[in-house]
């Protein structure tokens, strides 16, 4: 653990809505994808090969920093990286994503989702934490997938467009899914509480496709886990943050479950979504990621855009709307984050 | 053109938010797809190679009307036809969609993309139009995809999740942009002009993608050419409906664009839909599919709730929030039609 004090610092400051010096600004998928060093370095392995290697890991969480300025780390790592570890028998497949050869359909196969432990069962992510902690004079964040994305991963056996086995079971077997839910939750928050004991200063639930629910199945097949798991995570202090994309009905709801920060993405002006959470809770957003190969003059206006929209509220967090594609150049993001540093209010 | 009088039918008074005796009630892709007498009668042959046949498309577009007793058809046809039909080289690759080897990224290729001449380049859609409207005592809907739906296959080459080269033609080119769009509403334009000639009672306009858009991105790239449309249909006065999935934010634009019906998925309430769209239009939807595969008492209860949120409003038109996926069991759509139709608003 670091003796640093980074309480103070900006991106600490806008997730409890307290004024900084600047806004703050990090980007989701910052280490690795669109990175040449990040390329160089992780060569052909695959990426859960390189998550186990610590100082790879904190290699690649780092080298963002460096070239970006930005005032926040993102751990390295992966959402399926605790499923994996308790032996589900998941895996990454490049451009597909989370695969699984054999998906989860009925109670048996809860014998496949034992208990996290992350000291015996994710050493390295620890590790790896660790090693970033040390080099770093800004918060470091975790985080873990949320637990219906990780559900949907599993049920459907990969990326989904229609979340249809997802749903079925739901509405088919409550109890299964419940049975499911609280093993989810279960590993989630122990994954987090571990990452938050080995230093990290914030953490991020990615419940990144819980947009294709409707608010009332999110009242009743999400909501609860989430609240128990941001609940157990309290106790420590550290800033939840909670995203996910196409949540324009859901952000109210994201925001009482009991999180400190919401994601929002590109689909909802920042303005908005501000009236849909209320004042007492932090933004993080919601740059268009898929316009970062536009000319500059276009992303620069966007960016003063959504700056504008924020009307000085102290608990702003620039980020995208979803993460860095890998195309993107590099140059544009530094740029970005000049620009968001060098705005004023009254600008 | 039939002499039959459909004015006074429940999906045309609810298109013109006028009381009807029952709610009307039909499914976005219901014919085709989970049909067994669909699947039978089409066999291995290609869509493309279906449409062209105009007693096959009929058959199709009749077979839904005759086993669930909705309150109008939908022609058996695809969004990329006309596109087709001018040459530009896309098809249908099954299980993935619309396809193009060669995309749309320059000046060039609106060569690709000349004016489309409905009874030369599509004399069976309007022959497939002219059978059914003999055979049907309901209206006949007719469609046509939206141009940024259209524009996003062409450009992308297929089906994309992040819109990117999509979005990177908009914001670099935007004369470019402006030229492939006038060409996709001269093609959408005089496709429903001519359908609505040779008898269809309505037209959807299938903007499905559209939804990938923030609402200022909409409001630049896409509004002018669908009011454009819209305004050169209006003089027809067949009831425009307007859809896509994404679209929480969009909805209001996508009304004042011109629509008289809009379709709203399952992500949005149908009360903050009309909140957000007004009291004077009618809205369309807005039943999750993915639940279609449950226990019919959750599907009764979600069929229950939409429509109690409706409030009794007469402009309602019920339908899913997105296509039938082709897995769904028909006897499911059977049991929504028979509860619609019973459906009275003290209930």
């Amino acid at each position: 653990m670091t003796s640093k004090d980074l309480t103070n610092t900006p991106f600490l400051q806008a997730c409890r809505c307290e004024p900084a010096d600047h806004v703050p600004v990090w980007f989701m998928r910052q280490a690795g994808r669109s990175l040449p060093e990040y390329r160089a370095l992780r060569k052909e392995g695959s990426i859960l090969d390189a998550i186990k290697k610590p100082d790879v890991s904190a290699e690649i969480t780092m080298q963002p920093i460096r070239r970006y300025g930005v005032d926040a780390a993102i751990l390295y790592s992966d959402i399926i990286v605790p499923i994996h570890a308790v032996g589900f028998g998941v895996d990454i497949q490049p451009g597909v994503g989370p695969v699984t050869e054999n998906p989860f359909r009925s109670t048996g196969d809860l014998q496949r989702l034992r208990e996290l432990d992350p000291i015996q069962d994710t050493p390295y992510v620890l590790e790896t934490i660790k090693i970033c902690v040390e080099q770093l004079d800004i918060p470091l964040i975790g985080f873990a997938g949320g637990p219906f994305t990780i559900a949907s991963y599993l049920i459907e056996g990969g990326p989904s467009r229609t979340y249809q086995e997802t749903k079925r079971l739901m509405f088919e077997n409550p109890e299964l899914w419940a049975k499911l839910m609280d093993r989810l939750t279960q590993i989630c928050t122990s994954s987090l509480l571990s990452q938050i004991d080995a230093g990290v200063s914030a953490v991020q639930l990615f419940d990144s496709w819980v947009g294709a629910l409707s608010p009332s199945q999110y009242i009743r097949f999400v909501f609860p886990w989430v609240e128990k798991m941001f609940k157990e995570i309290s106790s420590t202090g550290v800033p939840k943050i909670h995203f996910g994309v196409v949540t324009g009905e859901l952000l109210q709801l994201m925001s009482e479950v009991g999180a400190d920060v919401v994601g929002v993405d590109w689909r909802v002006p920042l303005d908005l979504a501000r009236d849909r959470i209320g004042g007492e809770k932090a933004l993080q957003g919601n740059l268009d990621p898929a316009i970062l190969g536009a000319p500059w003059p276009v992303i620069q206006d966007e960016v003063l855009t959504i700056l504008k929209l924020n009307d000085g509220h102290p608990g702003h967090i620039f980020n995208l709307g979803h993460g860095v594609t890998p195309n993107v150049n590099p140059e544009v993001l530094e740029r970005i984050v000049q620009l968001v540093h060098q705005f004023r209010v009254n600008q």
